[in-house]
């Protein structure tokens, strides 16, 4: 039947925002059968439940992967480690996994360290759909739609596998490019840890003034944007910093001589410096945006 | 009677977006018989007369403050001493002047050093309106309402003066707070000044990369609202940075000791660190834009 879902059996581990949205997608576009959820506390699990995001709740891990079509890992990066050694011993020949990450060097070097000759099955992937909103209840079938997600497939893939995920993620609505990990992690470490980095330095910065309560009440629009994302989960930043240190050492590293650079042209009163730094930088946001809004 | 105009005749240097939305606010209110406006361009003043911001255009500038009421000084800081020079020797004893600069150290400066005896008619004003738009045509009549406008009034000001000031910001609606012009221009370095700065820095440091493109392909809505204040004017933010270097460069060498901290704390993978700095930057980021919200 030319109709009949691709994916039979999935399984997701942590059904919150990533992995659920990404499960009522493939039910949106009717390309799966059954989906089962893995996830840390039963009251996750029973509001996925509710919402229709999972069929079942999983028992045995090992069991649910042996005859699932795709598995996605869509727990904190932290977590995947322990995840991939409690599956890989257990995943069937056609099974092939995919992850919801935001850093990939690592998730790479635990896949490569746990899925052992399995390794081919494991397709990373990054989706850029970050929200500020978590958990089961914001999932939905649309959350990918004209998303890109970033896949950096590995040398073992084959290309079958490396064409299961990557329909995968497109019947979700997504647009799927591929980066290699390093790559990946260069690209995210610039225009996605930093900036977070950078915002969460600033508000810090001025709440632990004493006189805090001055500087934050004459705070306007432009600050609120420019600190948006510091209101971002601590605990989630903190493993993507550390999981991605090196390149983000490095990003943070340019980044402090652009200050000093700055710094020194403040100091000599230097006005076109200043000026052409900026009309760069306006150029270049407005190139963005526009080509954004196309 | 009761309800006639608090003022008569109000002359507007500069009827772009700060002058030309004073303007209509207080003729909104109508609490203004007659605005007088000086542009650069005669088609600024031409816009502002069929946009019914400006009653007619101004010739002779000290002519016309000769018998203002209020005058506004709503130019860009750079333009404002030649203004204030051009206006001392023919401002009426009961005219009172403000501006709508962002910075107030060097504005009140200049003032010092142009309006002589007549420093106490000066009251200076910053209102908190910043918009993308600029010109004329982004003027309106509600853009002041229930933004703040800090005033940093000079110990020369008479308390008459300044009412008469204060009241002109609360017609078109503002919130009007008092500070010290240094105290304003620290805060102001701190919440406003400092995220340009930054904001501009890291897009000019993706925009000089030869692979730029690929990095921005990848930036999503957290790039994007960190980045919006890096579309801002570079010339406006030149002139702003110039103004308030002393202030500006205290904030900034803070803020580098402080990505230092973040170096090291990622460098030696100190996780409690860097989770405790995004937390207390969370909760401040929270409180300060609940406060907002209510």
């Amino acid at each position: 039947m030319s109709n009949a879902p691709e994916f039979g059996k999935i399984v997701v581990f942590g059904v919150g925002l990533i992995g659920g949205s990404f499960a009522l997608g493939l039910k949106a576009a009717e390309q799966v059968e059954e989906v089962v959820g893995f996830g840390r506390s039963l009251a996750t699990l029973t509001q996925a439940l509710d919402l229709g995001i999972i069929d079942r709740a999983g028992a045995n891990a090992g069991q649910e992967v042996a005859d699932a079509d795709l598995v996605l890992i869509a727990t904190p990066v932290g977590q995947m480690p322990e995840i991939m050694a409690r599956i890989a011993p257990y995943l069937g020949p056609d099974t092939v996994v995919t992850d919801g990450g935001s850093t990939k060097t690592d998730v790479v070097a635990a896949a490569r360290e746990h899925f052992g000759d399995k390794l081919g099955q494991f397709v990373p992937a990054h989706p850029i759909a970050g929200a500020e909103n978590s958990g089961a209840a914001a999932a939905r079938a649309d959350l990918y739609r004209e998303k890109k997600v970033v896949l950096t497939p590995l040398p073992e893939n084959s290309v079958l596998n490396l064409a299961r995920v990557r329909s995968a993620w497109e019947w979700c609505g997504a647009q799927v490019h591929q980066l290699l990990p390093s790559e990946h992690d260069r690209v995210f470490a610039a225009v996605s840890h930093l900036p977070h980095l950078l915002s969460f330095a600033l508000v810090h910065d001025l709440a632990v003034r004493e006189n805090s309560e001055l500087y934050f009440s004459f705070a306007a629009s432009g600050f609120r944007d420019f600190t948006r994302i510091a209101a971002s989960h601590p605990e989630m930043w903190r493993d993507i910093c550390l999981a991605n240190h090196v390149a983000l050492l490095e990003e943070l590293d340019r980044y402090r001589a652009q200050l000093d650079e700055l710094h020194d042209a403040l100091r000599r009163g230097d006005g076109a410096a200043l000026e052409k730094t900026f009309d760069i930088a306006r150029s270049a946001r407005r190139t963005w945006a526009e080509g954004k809004a196309r």
